[in-house]
């Protein structure tokens, strides 16, 4: 008999893990209700036509492929077998599951783009599978939480992302951190200031490494992209920029002069500040920074980015606007601005912080415990009545000892055990022990409910 | 371009359907709690090994398998490819998607055997995989939701399904159904008793058809699977009988009258109504049903299943104990007893019997509406107070003409709009439409909070 074990880069996760994940999650979810988003789900299966081509060919490789049913060599040729596998995946698997929850929300908006009421607001919690090689962090499914808003340009819904990450942070009591902002826009223009006008792609790619490779190695591989030096030294002084937040706008005005997009970058950065003024709101948190890249190539406008200061995790949120979710099936103009949490990040920087509440963990509140038959059936009489006015409780279900009963509630995290014994059940009452301070009182049953409830 | 389309059998949730099931899931999750049960999850992908061999050869051919990544030829021989495609399986695939949730749970119990505190009570919540033909009513992927404890034999946890099933209905109103209760032990009683010992399986397999096919066609496949004429006429008084409960339990008893296996399961059931009885609990909605059996060969006490009366849908809730929940896994002697809800049956009912309340559906409560850049200001400072005290609050984020603004409102069932015109302005005041009333009334903005609290 072979021991079982879990695939390679998967999780269980038991009620602790579980508790502390549903902590973050229904935070994160009453905060995307708060700004009016509706949740939807898609399936984990994608048919392989809408998911490939879609991560370029390194997520082609990672995406989980399903075996088609029964005989599934029947299309299988000779010919196909002696060509590489590639051929041969074609006619055996046409079933994928999900890489990511963008790809399966446009299939979705296109699907019903003519029931779905726009500007459509949607969330989504659902987990994602990436056959990477799994490491310290990086699992084959995990958990992604990403909000979108489809349908509108206004930059209501970037000052909205902003306030959304705000609450999220003020309610998991996460105080340092930053949002760090920029806009593809301004990237471009920064690429035509510097004589490499339609080179932003590339300058992404290689400013996005800025963080982990530093500036030296970004100039190598700039260079390794073909920029000239000359534009390289004009890219310098934005890197080295140390300023606030109102010079960084003037530098680049001055900087992007000539360029209508970057300045127009600058505008929609502005504009997004203006409309954060007018709902009473400051800039708290929110960082510009000249730097910011993220490596998606469909972004083109705002992008976001959020660290948690002073912990060993990497970015914790993140987002920005694309104008063309859904042009790959074949439906274009849909624009629209998201951003998602990174839940397993978010669970190890909590963790790693020591902000995770004593309450998240709680469950049930009391275990009722029994000497013999007698307290036991008194203790069933009880049960239904706390219960009744929504008080999480239990009974230990076996006539045991009542050591093993006050291990059971000890190590499932019960705060209360009520302790009914012969005495109890001659006064009609409950003897309630606090296990954490070993304080035990006696109670009736209506002073129990207002004690516990 | 091709058109995006789903994978057969297999379903997106838009906005509408995910609240009508989270409002289903809560109230069954709140209930698990309720009763000391934690939430659990486990992967999607399970090791092959895991899942084959626990379902039946038919089972094994429903499970969704996954191509190992990369080259997933490089193990496959001619001799492999030429003798079908089983042998050339396990070669290019070693996982799979969950089935149920049973063999996962099994597996956790297993892996994590000396960390967890026994009775471990556990819930899981999580969608499973079948390549079933797709048909009305039935998909590929679809959402299970269990309720097991294991490590106990006490009869307070058939007792607690019967309240939890009860808990859920009564939040659900739904009031016309049956919890139909039986006993394995009984089954194999019964089996004695008319001379076919050792053959409650078939027997099982057998009367489990009964309410589809009719006690003649279960007759013929009783004498096709071997049984006596004689045991079958037996059998014909148990299948007839109408009786009350006690006279039912009477009946048994004497009917069992040389089966100690059989009295043993007629004892189960009336302790468990003894147990009840002690709780403060009625026998309402339980009804023991001598004939109810469940196909699952795992059960060895108390089966239930749940019938929701004067609907189309089946059963929508069953489960039962076991006394060997892991010994595939090399585990003996794990007993527990679990039982599931079928949410997505469920979800018909409710939907049969229009029974989804109408606040199921309440996500944003009003959209901030305006003529102009002026008013948009105006909505845009009001927006983070209201969204500050929990007032799920959205602003249309265009200028755009109120009817565009009013039919968004309507369509995603919005209840009030509140205008912001050059009046409001002036007056430091919101004009509340109610959609539905068509009424509309000036407030101040602490006015309106109350009003919409």
């Amino acid at each position: 008999m072979q021991k079982p074990s879990l695939p390679k880069g998967t999780r269980d996760f038991g009620p602790v893990q579980m508790a502390r994940r549903n902590y973050i999650l229904e935070t994160i979810k009453d905060t995307f209700k708060l700004f009016g988003y509706n949740q939807i789900e898609t399936p984990a299966m994608e048919n392989l036509r809408t998911l490939t081509g879609k991560y370029g060919d390194e997520g082609d490789q990672l995406l989980f492929k399903i075996l088609n049913s029964g005989d599934f060599l029947k299309d299988v040729t000779m010919n196909d077998l002696s060509t590489g596998y590639q051929n041969t995946l074609k006619k055996v698997s046409e079933k994928g599951l999900r890489y990511d929850l963008t790809v399966p929300f446009a299939r979705y908006v296109v699907m019903n783009r003519n029931e779905l009421t726009f500007p459509f607001k949607r969330f989504q919690i659902q987990p994602v599978w990436r056959a990477d090689r799994p490491q310290k962090g990086r699992y084959r499914e995990f958990y992604q939480c990403d909000a979108d808003v489809v349908g509108t340009d206004s930059l209501v819904c970037e000052a909205e992302i902003i306030l959304m990450i705000r609450r999220v942070f003020e309610k998991l009591n996460l105080t340092d951190y930053s949002i760090k902002l920029n806009n593809r826009k301004i990237l471009t223009g920064i690429a035509e200031s510097i004589g490499e006008a339609g080179n932003e792609g590339p300058l992404c790619v290689a400013i996005d490494k800025l963080d982990k490779i530093g500036w030296e190695k970004v100039q190598e591989e700039l260079i390794g992209r073909g920029f000239g030096l000359s534009s390289i030294e004009k890219l310098s002084p934005l890197v080295n920029l140390k300023a606030d937040q109102d010079e960084k706008l003037a530098f680049l005005k001055n900087f992007l002069g000539s360029s209508e997009t970057g300045l127009q970058g600058v505008k929609e950065l502005e504009d997004a500040f203006t409309i954060l003024e007018s709902m009473g709101e400051d800039l708290s948190h929110v960082e510009l920074d000249i730097m910011l890249a993220r490596g998606l190539s469909y972004y083109t406008g705002a992008i976001f980015e959020v660290k948690v200061n002073h912990v060993s995790i990497g970015s914790v949120s993140g987002g920005g606007r694309y104008d063309n979710l859904t042009g790959g099936f074949g439906l274009p103009g849909v624009s629209g601005v998201g951003f998602s949490f990174g839940v397993d990040r978010l669970y190890d920087v909590l963790e790693e912080l020591e902000l995770f509440p004593a309450e998240s963990l709680k469950s049930t509140q009391i275990l009722l415990t029994h000497f013999d038959d007698k307290g036991f059936r008194y203790a069933l009489g009880l049960l239904s009545k706390l219960r009744a006015v929504g008080i999480q409780a239990e009974i230990y279900p076996d006539l045991t000892k009542v050591k093993k009963q006050l291990e059971y509630a000890t190590k499932k995290g019960i705060p209360f055990v009520g302790i009914c014994g012969d005495q109890e059940i001659e006064n009609s009452v409950i003897a309630l022990k606090n296990l954490e301070s070993g304080v035990q009182e006696s109670f009736s049953l209506d002073e129990l409910i207002i004690k516990l409830k």
